[in-house]
């Protein structure tokens, strides 16, 4: 009997689905059956024709949950969808392992296998074909970008008419991870005058290599042995007073320190978006129901102000880029499950492996994740490196 | 007693002003005054304060119309508007001028002066400087491609990521004039396949020279002494099964085919929009009341077929780029005046100059433009150019 994967049809407004046609093919192709819930595919543009012609069955949720060994997910399904997985079948996708701990306990208590994308290490090699928040953060920089140039009421690019000469647009995006070098290579595109601001002095040759103007704070963040260090009250106020500074010149502020599950540090003060030029846009990469990285900007929402900025909440940019979005993601998916299957489609998942230890939350009954151990207060249920026997499987789980 | 350039607020959706600050500047240095009605510029960004700081006053709307001597507008300002501005004043602005043509007499019967953008001879080269339709249109299709590539759902440029590599977004601009050579350029900047296509082969140059594909039918157009000639039917039937063709192999259409006035040609038929893949962006420049180039659009709207395709009507894309669509507005106004003034802010319209002749929709109780006559069923009022004795702004007053 071949191993079959699911995918469900997202709720609210997630238009991403996490297999597509493409990726479900190549499944197929790979001695997988593939099941996908009717509709699954709909606001991602994939149609359920799409998914037939590839192979895969289109079905109702109850059998696209009950008869799966892995189902697929973009987000955390709903309690009653969750209560239905059941022992040995095995759920992957953003499962929110670190932020709602009620719902992987519950899962753990199911004996279900949960993958939660959030537990990725992200900075071993191997992980980085599986890397779901690196491939959607660089959707939502370059949207961040394109959803600027929409807003603004001026060219990004200088234009020289026979009416006059336009000056371009000065954007400054603050945090130049994934999604900050994507959103700055794509104003960079668009004709912009670009600098992207980071506290890490390490970002310089990533911004400066797009032709953007890096900048970075005189406070230097670095402490012992590379990692950030605690800030002093005074040093916290010099580097936002600086900060502030690199603000008022610009036409276009886009920020993106998200910190999944924490509260995002507010980059923007109510004193910078009230000083903006009118007809200034902030977009905020990080809004969310704990708080933006802009004072004042709210998820989903374009608030503007008495001063006639435009502050844009966009937390889940990704999904209004649903296509690229789920392609980026399906691969992901996909690369997770050619690592742990075998040529006859036959999964087994390594809990001693590098990647596998931390990306999975649970499995039989149990928490793997020490971070999600750590959350709980749970003992660490890994042997330190150091005293590790040469690891198989088996001694990894009896290790706890 | 200077001479007063007035501007208004303008009604409905329509964001952009007349007269910038920065216009405003420059006229009040050349000696006119400058009166803003209270709000004016404050859907462009432009603040009340940002006009006082210039020299401009701020005014109510009643002030703004009686003491002028020059008003100036975006659109044609309402009924009412009209029926206030008197004997002498001059009115400048898009007055629709060969499609409202009781308006235009009624401005006739008030004795008003009033300049008609839609009139302008653009072909002169002096009058490049004050070419509305020009700049707007620039707006329109660099918009145009931002809108499209907002709306699409996937990527514009080809990326290469650890997850795969994601194909470029293929798009195709139908007309390739100043809207359509802006659209091209803008989708190129973004890193999309990029063609155009137009029925004049000359505008191959300007295409290929944006690094995009020129398209055109393999039926000519061109008749006898370079003008466009009436095509047969099955001539036209083969135009439009080409253009079908070359349509169905693109991700996103932009039609610019707009005919001031009148109903603009389909361009893309029904059964171009049913065969369209689900995803699929038309954004049609030509939407309006009269209908657009695209079967279903509808202006300021956007239409999401059966089959997934998403149709944006978007026929006045320059007013949701207002800071630069009036800046450039502006900066056309100011070259009229500059054009009839002189050191001293005296006007004086010399109506036997080439592009005055035609600019001016009614002067003195008269229809002056003669394409505004043809349309009364008036005869020409200009002296045929062959006859035409040296000429003076007396002897063409006298003219008719």
């Amino acid at each position: 009997m071949s191993t079959i994967i699911s995918t469900l049809k997202e709720s609210g407004d997630e238009n991403r689905v996490a297999i597509t046609p493409d990726v479900a093919a190549k499944l197929i192709h790979s001695n997988f059956e593939v099941l996908v819930e009717k509709g699954a595919g709909q606001n991602a543009f994939f149609s359920d024709q799409a998914y037939t012609d590839a192979g895969a069955q289109v079905v109702s949720r109850d059998d696209a949950i009950s008869k799966a060994n892995v189902i697929a997910v973009i987000n955390q399904p709903d309690k009653e969808t969750l209560g239905k997985i059941k022992e040995g079948q095995i759920l992957i996708g953003l499962l929110k392992a670190l932020t709602d701990l009620d719902s992987i306990q519950q899962l753990a208590k199911q004996k279900v296998t949960a993958l939660s994308f959030e537990l990725l290490p992200r900075t071993i090699s191997r992980a980085q074909s599986m890397d779901v928040l690196s491939s959607q953060a660089s959707i939502a920089g370059y949207k961040a970008a394109l959803v600027a140039a929409d807003k603004f009421a001026r060219y990004f690019p200088m234009m020289i008419t026979a009416a006059g000469t336009a000056k371009p647009a000065k954007v400054l995006v603050l945090g130049t991870g994934v999604a900050g070098l994507q959103a700055i290579g794509t104003a960079k595109r668009l004709g912009a005058i670009v600098s992207g601001y980071d506290v890490r002095p390490a970002s310089r040759g990533e911004v400066e290599s797009l032709g953007a103007e890096f900048l970075t704070s005189s406070v230097s963040a670095v402490g012992e042995g590379g990692y950030a260090r605690q800030l002093s009250a005074d040093e916290q106020k010099q580097q936002q007073d600086e900060l502030i500074g690199f603000i008022k010149q610009n036409d276009i502020v886009i920020t993106t320190a998200q910190v999944p599950g924490k509260k995002p540090p507010l980059l923007v003060p109510q004193a910078a978006v009230d000083n903006a030029k009118p007809g200034s846009v902030f977009v905020d990469l990080a809004a969310s129901d704990l708080g933006g990285n802009v004072a004042g900007s709210k998820p989903d929402q374009t608030v503007v102000t008495d001063s006639g900025a435009q502050l844009i909440g966009a937390g889940n940019l990704a999904s209004e880029m649903a296509t690229s979005a789920s392609e980026m993601f399906s691969k992901n998916v996909q690369a997770v499950i050619n690592d742990v299957a075998d040529k006859d489609a036959k999964i087994t998942i390594d809990l001693a492996d590098d990647v596998m230890s931390q990306l999975v939350a649970t499995d039989h009954g149990e928490i793997i994740s020490d971070r999600v151990r750590k959350a709980l207060n749970l003992p660490d249920k890994q042997p330190a490196k150091e005293e590790a026997a040469p690891a198989d499987e088996k001694s990894a789980e009896k290790g706890d």
